[in-house]
């Protein structure tokens, strides 16, 4: 049995995992990203003991802990030379948490935990597999030839971070006009809110009363209305989160893209029309097209994936 | 003896190579890109027999054709499947250059070709290795572990058309903001035109005056004597490129990029500034950082690169 963490901006996720990449028992804890990353690291032990007791295990039966952190890491020494949205430099996780349970463990960026995880579950073999996640971020992991692809330097496939409006909005990394800043589900409800100012009749303003608070659905709830604000917003946002791909596609060209994250839930409603976009720009209109599916894995694809990295 | 073939928007070059690389006679002739392709083909031909008897030689002499194209090819059939720049939708290539001259014929992405040429010479062995051209458009071709990375459908690493501005500026290829509409050396003129047009007393008008016209210099000599306006077209243009290969990086990381084209005859002052920008924005700030240089191979990396891909 192995443990898979995924720590996330939002929450610490965590499952048990046999070895064909099944679940026997999960949980989860929200991170308070602003805390002390030792107190985070605390949770994240607290959290594997709790599910380990909770399949009915002991953590002697637990081979190893997989983690996966976003950032960038060095595979080989399990330390996060930096994180954005989890503020860490140079800290060395895995050590830190093998202080608290005495384990082999792995830390991996968690976009490539969640690629290998998708890639073993949904790749169907392709020869090069990219998972895209829309989440507090925009996550990649690159799959080729069934391993992660990490570049010289362990910080390949960072596509939040590829520019999609040179000289554009601030993100989080400093630099300006990141597709993150434009494609995640953090700027889809700023993109909303915006939309919502400057539009008082708009159906989003009841839904997001009755949700609590504006999501990364609610703009796609009231475009199913007939909302015009709200078609608008999905719109760009749609636009943006294709263009993205489209610059993806022009370098790798992956056999299999993936979209996961809280917005893939849309399914086709969020598929169709990038498909159409990225099949029909000028460049990619004559070539075999990449199949765009939705991530089957959804948040477990973190999890499991991460668990796979320590197997 | 091989014979490389470098078809460009603008020329087509030529070359006698030898297996180690070198160049034992060289020509090229206009593309007029706008005639009827088969006529493009007969200048080829044409092309080949010239740079053979200006090297002695005669056609038995040589192995094979490697022609470096600029678009999407099929590498195993020599088919262009689409190109942009040269208008050619499947048309047959290497078929149709081997009914004028009859020799083995491979066709590659003229990208693919000089990205090849240019890692042999300059790339120290390097695990992955990514040339970007700055010319008629902007080309690239990657490298990893020695071999020529083509995606699943033979279309990857056309860096050109990444998005560099969502929305932004048409391109040729008919999608708008891709990153060759904004730092290609024809987008540079543009760009240098635009500005001129402004500043009637810039300093510009006189060193295109002295050239003959605006070219991919003007700006850049112009910037060095002192003017203003000609700093800020320098500046942007070099933020554009920056802003492109900031994309690249975050997908791929590769250990060297390489520079290559026109506009990398800027040398230093060209580069410095690239590695400054790319390695200080905040995502990259962290981890250790490719080497960018400028392609040594300049023009030649398409014959030689073409020639190696017919090996």
């Amino acid at each position: 049995m192995y443990i898979g963490i995924d720590l996330g901006g939002t929450n610490i996720a965590g499952a048990v995992v046999n070895a064909e990449g099944n679940i026997l028992s999960q949980g989860s804890v929200p991170t308070r990203s602003e805390r002390p990353t030792i107190d985070i690291v605390k949770d994240m032990a607290e959290l594997s003991r709790e599910i380990t007791a909770d399949s009915g295990l002991e953590l002697s039966d637990i081979k190893a802990v997989g983690i996966g952190c976003p950032g960038t890491i060095d595979f080989d020494t399990g330390e996060v030379i930096y994180s954005n949205n989890i503020r860490m430099e140079h800290f060395p996780l895995a050590d830190e948490f093998r202080k608290l349970i005495d384990l082999p463990v792995k830390v991996d960026n968690d976009a490539n935990c969640a690629a290998m995880g998708e890639y073993l579950v949904n790749g169907g073999g392709a020869k090069s597999f990219m998972l895209i996640t829309l989440g507090t971020g925009v996550g990649s992991g690159l799959v080729l030839n069934g391993e992660v692809y990490r570049g010289f330097n362990g910080a390949a496939s960072e596509a939040g971070h590829l520019t999609l409006v040179s000289g554009g909005e601030l993100c989080t990394c400093g630099k300006q006009g990141c597709w993150e800043a434009y494609a995640s589900a953090s700027a889809l409800v700023r993109q909303t809110k915006t939309a919502m100012s400057a539009h008082p009749e708009s159906l989003m303003h009841k839904i997001a009363e009755e949700f609590g608070a504006v999501n990364g659905q609610t703009a796609f709830l009231a475009a199913k209305e007939g909302d015009a604000a709200a078609h608008a917003v999905v719109d760009a946002y749609i636009r943006y989160v294709a263009d993205g791909i489209v610059s993806v596609e022009n370098i790798i060209q992956p056999e299999v893209i993936a979209i996961g994250g809280g917005i893939s839930r849309e399914g086709e409603g969020l598929l169709r029309p990038i498909r159409e976009y990225v099949g029909n720009t000028g460049f990619n209109k004559f070539k075999k097209k990449s199949r765009i599916i939705a991530a089957g894995l959804l948040n477990d694809a973190g999890v499991i994936g991460a668990a796979a990295v320590a197997m």
